[in-house]
C-alpha cells in the first residue's frame, strides 16, 4: 500500500532527527554506490541512503521505521551475489548502511575471540587477528570490501569451510536491532549456553529480514605454522571421493582443503594463463588439491606422504606432487583459483551453487552432466570447487564458436534443470550465496509448504510490519 | 484454564485411535517410569503416556492436541537433568514418549553421516558408527539409556565438546513434528545450505517447546587411531590457561580433552577409591588432564612432549606425566571420572553447571572462591570440568564434620551467589542441562525483557496454542 509523500517525508525528517542530516544521503549520484548491484544483476532505487554511526541510532530508525511502517533494507559492502542488499522501491524503501559501525571493539588473544561491528571490513578482521597471532578463517574473494555484517547476514562460506565451518559457525555471540528497534545485546562469548532458544542462529543467515546484526564476537584460531599441499591426478570422482576419506581418516581436521577440479578446467587455465604448466608428465580426467595445516612444523610431510602412498598402492589415483615450498603450493593453488576467472575467455558460461551430499557427488556429477550434454549437445561441462563440502560450481561454458547470447539465453533453463537434479539427490540450489531476490521464487518450488510456513511464522513473529529487506528470501 | 474431563476423554478416545490403546499407558505403576524423575528432584503426574511407533503418528496425536489445546510433553530417555522431560498436571498432560521410534535407518560411511530416530538410545548410534568404521562424538554419563532425540532437544554437551561441539554440533538434518501436527522433513546432509532461515538450530535445544525432533542426520566422524594423554600438575587456573592456549596452538583441532581439578579434588579420589595413588612424587594445587587424538598412528608423541617441554621451559607446569599405554592413559582418566562420584563421601554438595568466557575463567575462580568461602567458612569448593570449554562444574562440599542437611538447605542461596558472579563474568548458568522446570525462573533474572520477548515470539509463532511443553523454558 503506497504512503502519501508528505507521510514519508516526515519519516525522513524523523531520521535526520536521529543520525544527522550530513549521514542521510539523497543526491542520485551519491546514493548510486549502493544501488548498483556490483554484477549489474539489478539496478536498485532507494528514497535515501540511511547511515547511521552507531548500535543505538540503528534502534532509533527502526524505531522510527516501524513506526511508519517505513521499508528498511540493510546493506554491508554490496557484494552480495543475490541482490539481497539491493533496495528496489525508489518511493519507500530506505537503504540501511552499516559501513560506519566500524569498530573493532575487542581483541581477545587469550580467549580467541574479535568482537566487531557490522561494518568492518573482513581484511581488517583479517588482519587484527593476524596482529595478535592468531587466525581468523573467514576468506571470500571480496574479502577486502565486504562486511563482516554481512557475511554473517548470509552465511558466507568460502575457501575455509572445510575445516572451520561458514560464517555461522565462527559467531559466539550477536548484536542485533529488532524490526521494533530494540537492542538484542547477544555479546557472549561462551563456548557452551544452553539458556533458551537459539536466536543467534535464526538473525545469522536470514540476510536482514529478521533484525540488523550490529555486531558480533567471532572466533579466532591458533596462527597455522605448517602446510601440506599436493596436487593429485585422478581417474574419477568416485575415486576423488574414496581419496577425501582416507585423508579425512588420516589427517582429520588438520585437512584444510580438498578441492577439485576437471582435466577441461586445467587445459583453460594452461591455455589462457602465461606461465602456467602442467604438473603431471600424462593428462588425468580430474585433479585434486589438498592441502594439510598444523599448528607445529614437523609433521605434516609424513601424514601427506601416508595418506598419498596409500592411495598409490590401491591404484586409486593415477600421479601426485607434493609442494617442496610455498612459492610451488601457491602455483598449485593458482591452477585452481585461476578457474573462475579463465572461464570467460571461453565465452558464454552458465553458473551453479549448488552442493549434495558429500557421497553423493560422484552421482550426482554423472547424472547431471549426462542431462546437460544431452540437452545442449556441445556444451562444455566445468564442474569444480569445494569436494569436502559437497560443494561444486556446477558452470557449464558455451559451445566452442557458438554465439554467445544464444547460449546465455538459455541460463533459466539450464539452472531449472540443473536444480530440479540438485533437488532429486537432497542437494540445495544456494550452497553460499543464499536466497535474496535472485533465488527468492525458486524457494516455493525447492520448499515444502510446511517449511515455508514455520519460515514464514517466524518472519511474523520477529516482523510483524514486514519492514525489514521485504521482497527478499521469503517467495511472494 | 481447565477442560471439562468428557473433553478430556474425548482426546483420549482419538489418540486410541490414532495409536492403538495397546500403546497408550494409563496405569499409574506402568506410568511411574516415565513419571519419576531420576535423581527425584520432581515427581511427575499426567493422564497418559502416548506411545506413538511412527512419525506420522506422533504428526496426528499433535493434530489432535493442537486441536483440543492438550499439552503434550516429548520424552526420549528420561535423564535430563532440568525436569524438562517431566509432565505434572495429572488432569490435564500427556507424556509423549518417543521410545518407540528407534529405528537407525540409514549408516552412510562414505557420506559420514547416520540417520537416526528420535528414540534410538545414544549408545546404539555410537556402536552402529564404530561397526561401521566411524566415530560419533557425543558421550555423555548417560549414553545407555539416553535417547538421540532428547540429546538434540536439551542440545547435550558431554566429554567431547572441545573438539566435537555440543549436539547442536553433530545435527547435518532434523525431521520435526511441529505444534500443529505437520512434519517438517528437514532431514538433509548437506554441509552447506543456505536455503532461508535455520529452523533446525531453532529446534535444536528448544527442550521440545517448539517442535517435537522425530529423527536426525547426524554427523560421523573417523575412528580415531593414535591417542597422547597427560596429567599435568599445575600452580594455577592462570598457568593452566596459558598451557591450553599453547596446546592449542600446536595440536589444534587434534587437541580433545583439556579437563582440569584442583588438588582437594585428587585427594577426594585418593581417600575414597582403593587403588588409586598421587601420579607425582609431590603435591600441586591444581592438575590438567590433556588428551590429543589422531587419524594416523605415529605423530602425537611428539607433538604432546614438544607442549609439555616447552611448559617445563618456561616454568609454567609443575610437573607432568605421559601415558605409555592405554592402561596408563585410563588410570589418568579414572581420576577425572571418579570425581564426580566421590564428592558424595565427602556429605553433601551443592552443585552448578555453570560457563564463563575461556580467558575469564581464572578471574571467576578467584572471585567466586572467595565469595563462597567468606559466605560459608570451612565448606570446601571443588572447581573442575572442561577448562578448554569455559565449563566449570563448580560444586561446593560441605564443612567437615558439620551436619549434611543444614548446609544443603543454603542450596539456594549459594546458587544465587553463584549464578550472581557468573552473570557478572558474561557467563551461562547453564551450560549444558538446560533450562527445563529448574532453572525458568532464572530465566527473567539473566535474560533482558528484549530477549525474552524474541523467544516468547517464536514460541507463539510456532506453538500458538501453548500445547508443546507448557511452563518449560520461559519462564511464566
Amino acid at each position: 500500500v503506497p504512503k502519501p509523500v508528505a507521510a514519508n517525508d516526515d519519516v525522513l525528517e524523523q531520521f535526520a532527527d536521529t543520525i544527522g542530516r550530513e549521514h542521510i544521503i539523497t543526491d542520485a549520484s551519491d546514493m548510486a554506490p549502493f544501488l548498483v548491484e556490483w554484477r549489474d544483476r539489478y539496478q536498485g532505487a532507494a528514497r535515501a541512503i540511511l547511515k547511521p554511526g552507531s548500535t543505538e541510532e540503528v534502534a532509533a530508525l527502526l524505531r522510527t521505521a516501524h513506526k511508519h511502517r517505513t521499508p528498511i533494507v540493510p546493506q554491508g559492502g554490496n557484494t552480495g551475489l543475490v541482490g539481497g542488499q539491493i533496495a528496489f522501491d525508489g518511493n519507500e524503501d530506505f537503504v540501511l548502511s552499516l559501513s560506519r559501525l566500524n569498530t573493532i571493539r575487542e581483541v581477545d588473544p587469550q580467549g580467541n575471540t574479535i568482537t566487531a561491528e557490522a561494518g568492518v571490513i573482513l581484511q581488517r578482521i583479517q588482519d587484527a587477528a593476524a596482529e595478535a597471532g592468531r587466525f581468523f578463517p573467514l576468506s571470500l574473494g571480496s574479502e577486502g570490501s565486504c562486511q563482516v555484517g554481512g557475511n554473517l547476514a548470509s552465511n558466507a562460506g568460502g575457501t575455509a569451510v572445510l575445516a572451520y565451518g561458514s560464517a555461522r559457525d565462527l559467531a559466539l555471540g550477536l548484536e542485533v536491532v529488532t524490526a521494533k528497534g530494540q537492542i538484542w545485546d547477544g555479546l557472549r562469548k561462551l563456548k557452551k549456553d544452553n539458556t533458551g532458544y537459539d536466536l543467534k542462529n535464526l538473525f545469522i543467515g536470514s540476510e536482514g529480514t529478521l533484525g540488523v546484526i550490529t555486531a558480533a564476537v567471532l572466533k579466532l584460531f591458533p596462527a597455522p605454522r605448517a602446510k601440506a599441499t599436493a596436487l593429485v591426478g585422478i581417474e574419477s570422482p568416485e575415486a576423488a571421493l574414496i581419496l577425501f576419506n582416507q585423508a579425512l581418516e588420516a589427517a582429520g581436521p588438520q585437512l584444510t582443503a580438498f578441492e577439485f577440479l576437471p582435466r577441461i578446467g586445467l587445459d583453460f587455465v594452461l591455455t589462457h594463463v602465461a606461465g602456467t604448466r602442467d604438473p603431471f608428465a600424462d593428462p588425468h580426467p580430474w585433479y585434486v588439491l589438498m592441502e594439510l595445516t598444523s599448528g607445529i612444523e614437523d609433521t605434516l610431510e609424513n601424514v601427506m606422504e601416508s595418506i598419498l602412498s596409500g592411495a598409490f598402492e590401491t591404484g586409486r589415483i593415477g600421479d601426485a606432487t607434493i609442494a617442496r615450498s610455498e612459492a610451488e603450493a601457491q602455483s598449485l593453488w593458482r591452477i585452481r583459483l585461476l578457474l573462475s576467472e579463465v572461464q570467460k575467455h571461453e565465452g558464454g558460461s552458465i553458473k551453479h551453487d549448488v552442493s549434495v551430499p558429500v557421497a553423493a557427488m560422484p552421482a550426482f556429477l554423472r547424472a547431471v552432466t549426462a542431462e546437460v550434454e544431452r540437452r545442449l549437445p556441445k556444451a562444455r561441462v566445468v564442474p569444480f570447487g569445494h569436494l569436502g563440502d559437497g560443494n561444486v560450481h556446477f558452470n557449464v561454458s558455451q559451445p566452442v564458436g557458438a554465439p554467445k547470447e544464444d547460449f546465455l539465453d538459455r541460463w533459466e533453463e539450464v539452472n531449472a534443470l540443473v536444480h530440479g537434479i540438485v533437488t532429486e539427490f537432497g542437494g540445495s540450489v544456494s550452497a553460499e550465496h543464499g536466497i535474496g531476490v535472485m533465488k527468492r521464487e525458486l524457494m516455493g518450488e525447492i520448499k515444502s509448504d510446511v517449511e515455508l510456513e514455520l519460515m514464514r511464522s517466524v518472519k511474523r513473529a520477529l516482523d510483524p510490519r514486514g519492514i525489514l529487506n521485504p521482497g527478499k528470501v521469503l517467495p511472494g
